[in-house]
C-alpha cells in the first residue's frame, strides 16, 4: 500500500538536532516510523548557522545555512525548531505557522513567552504546534496533560525540572559535598553552564512552570515574571539537617490552585519528605508530580536533558503532527481559562525550615522566639547545634504565611545576638 | 458554536462505573470536557446486573438491565465496558465493535486473552478500542508506549503492576510484618480479596505484562501463559536480609527484548537497589519503568486502583474517542511483530538470591558451594547467621542462567546438611 509523505525540514543541528536527524534516518527504525506515523517521514533540509562545518550523521546534501527561506518557504510539512533562543526561532516559527507548516519546538523560552500567541496563529491557519521536549526532556509530560488528563481537575503539580539543580542538590546530599564543590563538579561534567545562573537562579524552571500551569490550569503563556528562588543559598548544614530529619532538598517548580479561584506559580527550594515519590528522582533526572482530585497523585520521571532523550520527545511530537497531516486535521490548542487570579506570593503559606546563627548566651532564644510569636508565626521544632561562644538555631514553623515569614526574618536580622541568617526553606507535605 | 454530541453507553457501575458517570455528569467539569472532546458526551445508559439495586450517583433514568441490547443495538457511539471478566464481555465488546461503535474497556483479562483479535475487529469497523485502564490504573502509560514512545526502540519494561502484593511487600518491608499478617492487613483494608491468588500468585501482573509487552513489542495478544512467580514465599527474613544489603524486594513484571530476535515476559518478586525509582513506589502505587534505546530511562507512577482513579483512565480513553468519532477516524491499532521469538525462562539470566536453612556443621559450606559449582552459578557473596545447630546460609551469585540455578536448588534440596531452601529471587540491576 503506498503511503502518503510528510515533508520535515529541521532548523539547529547541535546535540538534539543531529540526534534527531540521527533517529529519522536510521533505516532499521523505517517500518516502525511509518507505522507510528501513518506515514513516510522525509527530512528534506537541516538549516544550521555554519553550514561549512561537519556534522557526523547529518548528510550534507540536506545541510542549508538559510533557516529563513526554509521557514519561509521551503517545501514541508512540519517545521522542527531545535535552535534556541527567543530569536530568530520565534520570527521562523510565526512565518511556517502562518503558511499552515506545522512546527514542532524545543523552545522552552519561547514558549513561555509567546506560547498561547503562537498557538492560536497555529490554530487560526490550520496547523499544530508541539512543544513536548521544553518541559522535562524526554519526559512527556505534556501530551499526557494535554489528553490523558484532559478531564481531570489538577490541584497542584510540582516539578523537579532542571537537571543541573538536582545534580548539584544530589552531589550535597549522596556525597556530602559544599554547594561550591558540588557546581564545580557539574560544571566539570557538562551538567552546568560556565555561567549557572539560568539553571541555579531558577529562570530554568520558572520557564517550564509556566508552560505546566498553562496545560494543569489553562493560564495564557504570555511574558510573566513568577516568584523565584534559587538554589545558591542551600548549603551543606541545611542538607544534613533536611537529610536527619527525614528529607532531601530539592528545587520546585510548583504551580498549584488556591480555592475556586486562585492560582500561584513559583520555584523555590524546598524540603521533601524521603518517601515522597519527587525524592527518588536522583542527578540529572527530572520528573513531574500532578496532584488530580479523582486521579490522585501521578508521576512521571526520565532524563531531562541531552541529545538522544530529548530528540525522542520531539520525534513523538513530529509522529503526532505528522498522523495530523495525513488526516487533514490539527489538536485543537487547550483552553485558556483566565478566570483564575494569580495570588501574590506573600499570601501563600507554607512550613517553613529556617537557620541562623547566634551568639549562644542566655536570653537569645527567647528574643528570637518572641521575634517569631510577633509575626504570628508558630513553631512546630527548633534544634540547637554548635558549642562554645557560637550556636546555630534551627526552626521548623507550622504553616505561615510567606509574608509573615519575611518580615520575621528581616526583624531576626536586626536583633544583636543574631550573627547571621541561613537558609529560609520550604518544606512540602506528603505526597504518595 | 454548536458542538456535535457523543452518545456514551456504560457496562458495569461498580466503583469504576459509578465514579466514571458521575465525573460524566458532574456539571462544573462540563465545559473543560466539551473542549477536550470537542464534543458533548451524553450518557444514555448504564447497564447493570441488577437495576433495582440503588446506586448513588447513577440517575435511575439511566439504569437498564439489558446489556447485550445495549452493545447490540444501543443508539450509541462509545460503548464503555467497566464489568470485567471474559463472558459476556467479550461477545457484548465484539457486539458493538461489528457495528462501528467505539469501545473503552478496563478489562485487563479480557485483552491479555483477546486484545488482537478485537483491535483488529475494530480497524476493519472504522472504531477504535482503547483500554488503558487494564493495567496501571490511572496510570496513563499505554498511550504513552502508543504516542510518545511509537518511535522509540524499548529494551525492557517493568512494571509494579499489583497494588495488593505492592501494599503487602510495603508493609513487610516497612512494618516489618511476616507476610500472613501483611495479607491479613491488606485483606482488612480492602486491598487484597478474601481469596488473593490472583494478586498474590501474579496472575493479575501476568495479564498486565502481556499487554505492556504488546504495545512495547509489537507482540500479539491471545491467549499466553507465561512464566509467572508468585510472593508467598518471601519471608521476613528475605526482606530484611534484602533491605540490609541496599534492596528492596517488589512484585515485578517484566517484558525484556533479548539481542535482536528475543523476547521474554515474566512475573517474579525481585530485590530491587533502593536507589533505583522502583524502589520509591510504596503502598498500593503502581509504576511502570521503561528503558528506551535512545529516550533512556522512564518511568510513570500512580495509584493502581480504586474507582475514582480507575475512572480517570476511562475518561481520557473516551475522550480520545470522541474527538475521533467527530473527526470521523479511528486509531489505527498497533503493529505486530510476532517476528521476536519467546526465550524459554530456563534460558534467561539473572543475578539471584538464594537462602538456605542447614545443619551447622564443618563441611556444610563447602558441600553447598560445591553444589553452586556443579552447575556453574558462581557466588558472588555469602552470609551466614543464627547460632547453634541451625544456621542460614544466604548467598548472592553472580549473573547465572536459570536452569542452571534451578538445578543448584534442586540438588541442594538432596543435600543431607540443607534443611530447607527458603527464597529463591531475582536481583536487578540498577536504572536511573
Amino acid at each position: 500500500m503506498a503511503i502518503p509523505t510528510v515533508r520535515v525540514g529541521v532548523i539547529g543541528a547541535g546535540n538534539v538536532g543531529a540526534a534527531l536527524v540521527a533517529l529519522l534516518l536510521d533505516p532499521t527504525r523505517r517500518v516502525a516510523l511509518e507505522d507510528a506515523a501513518t506515514a513516510s517521514l522525509e527530512v528534506v533540509a537541516v538549516a544550521v548557522n555554519d553550514p561549512t562545518k561537519p556534522r557526523p550523521g547529518v548528510p550534507a546534501a540536506l545541510v542549508t545555512g538559510d533557516a529563513a527561506a526554509l521557514a519561509q518557504h521551503g517545501d514541508i510539512d512540519v517545521l522542527v525548531e531545535v535552535a534556541g533562543g527567543l530569536a530568530p526561532a520565534g520570527d521562523l516559527i510565526e512565518a511556517a505557522l502562518r503558511r499552515g507548516v506545522s512546527v514542532v519546538t524545543a523552545n522552552k523560552a519561547l514558549m513561555a513567552q509567546r506560547g498561547t500567541e503562537l498557538a492560536r496563529l497555529a490554530h487560526a491557519h490550520g496547523a499544530d504546534l508541539f512543544y513536548e521536549a521544553a518541559v522535562g526532556g524526554a519526559v512527556p509530560i505534556l501530551r499526557a496533560l494535554r489528553t490523558s488528563l484532559a478531564g481531570e481537575r489538577i490541584e497542584r503539580v510540582i516539578g523537579i525540572v532542571n537537571g543541573t539543580t538536582n545534580f548539584i542538590l544530589s552531589k550535597m546530599t549522596d556525597g556530602g559535598l559544599d554547594y561550591d564543590a558540588a557546581l564545580a563538579e557539574a560544571q566539570e561534567r557538562g551538567f552546568a553552564e560556565a555561567d549557572p545562573r539560568a539553571d541555579v537562579e531558577g529562570f530554568d524552571a520558572a520557564a517550564k512552570v509556566l508552560i505546566l500551569a498553562s496545560l494543569a490550569f489553562g493560564t495564557e503563556l504570555r511574558d510573566e515574571t513568577i516568584s523565584r528562588e534559587g538554589i545558591s543559598s542551600v548549603r551543606a548544614f541545611d542538607v544534613d539537617f533536611a537529610r536527619k530529619a527525614g528529607y532531601v532538598i530539592k528545587l520546585l517548580a510548583v504551580a498549584q490552585r488556591h480555592g475556586e479561584h486562585g492560582l500561584s506559580r513559583s520555584v523555590y527550594p524546598a524540603l521533601v519528605p524521603v518517601d515522597h515519590p519527587l525524592a527518588a528522582v536522583h542527578g540529572a533526572m527530572n520528573a513531574v508530580f500532578v496532584e488530580g482530585t479523582v486521579a490522585g497523585p501521578l508521576m512521571w520521571l526520565g532524563p531531562g536533558a541531552g541529545g538522544g532523550p530529548t530528540a525522542t520527545a520531539v520525534l513523538g511530537d513530529i509522529l503526532d503532527a505528522a498522523r495530523n497531516r495525513v488526516a487533514q486535521r490539527h489538536d485543537v490548542p487547550f483552553l485558556v481559562d483566565d478566570t483564575l487570579e494569580r495570588v501574590p506570593a506573600g499570601e501563600l503559606s507554607s512550613v517553613y525550615y529556617v537557620s541562623l546563627d547566634v551568639v549562644d548566651q542566655p536570653g537569645v532564644l527567647a528574643a528570637v522566639a518572641g521575634t517569631f510569636a510577633r509575626h504570628h508565626v508558630s513553631i512546630q521544632s527548633m534544634e540547637q547545634s554548635g558549642v562554645g561562644e557560637e550556636a546555630r538555631l534551627s526552626f521548623v514553623t507550622h504553616h505561615a504565611r510567606e509574608a509573615d515569614m519575611a518580615a520575621t526574618v528581616a526583624e531576626l536580622a536586626t536583633l544583636e545576638a543574631v550573627d547571621s541568617i541561613g537558609a529560609r526553606l520550604r518544606v512540602i507535605d506528603g505526597g504518595a
